[in-house]
């Protein structure tokens, strides 16, 4: 991604987490994760990260989704002797479709991303406001939108890896190449 | 604690949440823990507990302190495998003075509560503000007072086992006897 598409993002989700009263350090600011994916629409498939902390016990950081923005279906894989990463959602802003394996919601409110039909193929829906959370397994395919005025998510978690997440769609790259 | 002063307590941090903009459930409103941790003065030596998740991987908590509330020194020390909990404080609202191990501070903003003065051993005072955090390493002696308006800390950690936690205080119970 340009370096100016990032600082915009950075600047539209730091507005975000402001207006919801959640204060962040100039450097959490700056350095915040704006991730595409490789996919190059950020707006439609991505998600706005703060890892607040992320050592070899736990990990809890802020996401933010734009309105109607997917973080893609992917599962966080054994690695190891970690069975995977276990994570539990809790929204503090908006609102958040969360998708699991199970049976297929009858009226789906999250939409799958145009043209990337194939890559999405867990169903059950969970809808999260405000105070609602929910914890994913590991190994356990997953993918989540926000509504129509976005979403910030607090995620508590095991360590993260990112570099070892599956994703359904071959075309995502995780970390943006060197 | 006497139920209508432990409903008074949990009405007046949860008064402090929603200020901040935290949501609550209903549940977490009418579980919420108050430890007086068995010294009878809440509104000086005790912290108000909202426990989002607390599994055998990873754990997130809301910590609301009133004005000048201190929660009193004691450390969490190594259980069978595990070292000893770590946790990061992230500070989400007003000020906490967070005491540790290491050169005492000159001027001391945080005051130990009286009549509990041989009960505080560490002085090493790290002053938090919104967005500020800190990390507690395992087995480490720490104790922490809010600022004159009141506190709400955002605690990440490993499992908890409040029950091992040991306090400085030999009177303080952490558990209300059942």
């Amino acid at each position: 991604m340009e370096p100016e598409r990032i600082e915009k993002a950075r600047a539209r989700a730091a507005e975000m987490l402001e207006a919801a009263g959640i204060a962040l350090t100039d450097a959490e600011r700056e350095s915040m994760e704006v991730a595409d994916l490789g996919l190059g629409e950020l707006e439609r498939q991505g998600v706005e990260i703060v890892v607040y902390v992320n050592n070899d016990r736990y990990c809890a950081k802020e996401l933010v989704l734009f309105p109607r923005q997917t973080c893609p279906e992917h599962r966080h894989p054994r690695v190891g002797g970690d069975p995977g990463k276990m994570e539990t959602f809790r929204v503090r802003w908006g609102k958040v479709r969360l998708c699991v394996p199970g049976e297929p919601a009858e009226r789906p409110a999250a939409r799958v991303p145009e043209g990337s039909e194939d890559c999405y193929t867990v169903f059950h829906e969970v809808e999260l406001g405000p105070g609602d959370q929910y914890t994913i397994p590991p190994d356990t395919l997953h993918w989540f939108q926000a509504g129509r005025e976005g979403a910030i998510v607090s995620e508590f978690s095991s360590p993260s890896r990112d570099e070892t997440d599956v994703f359904t769609d071959p075309r995502i790259r995780r970390l943006p190449e060197e």
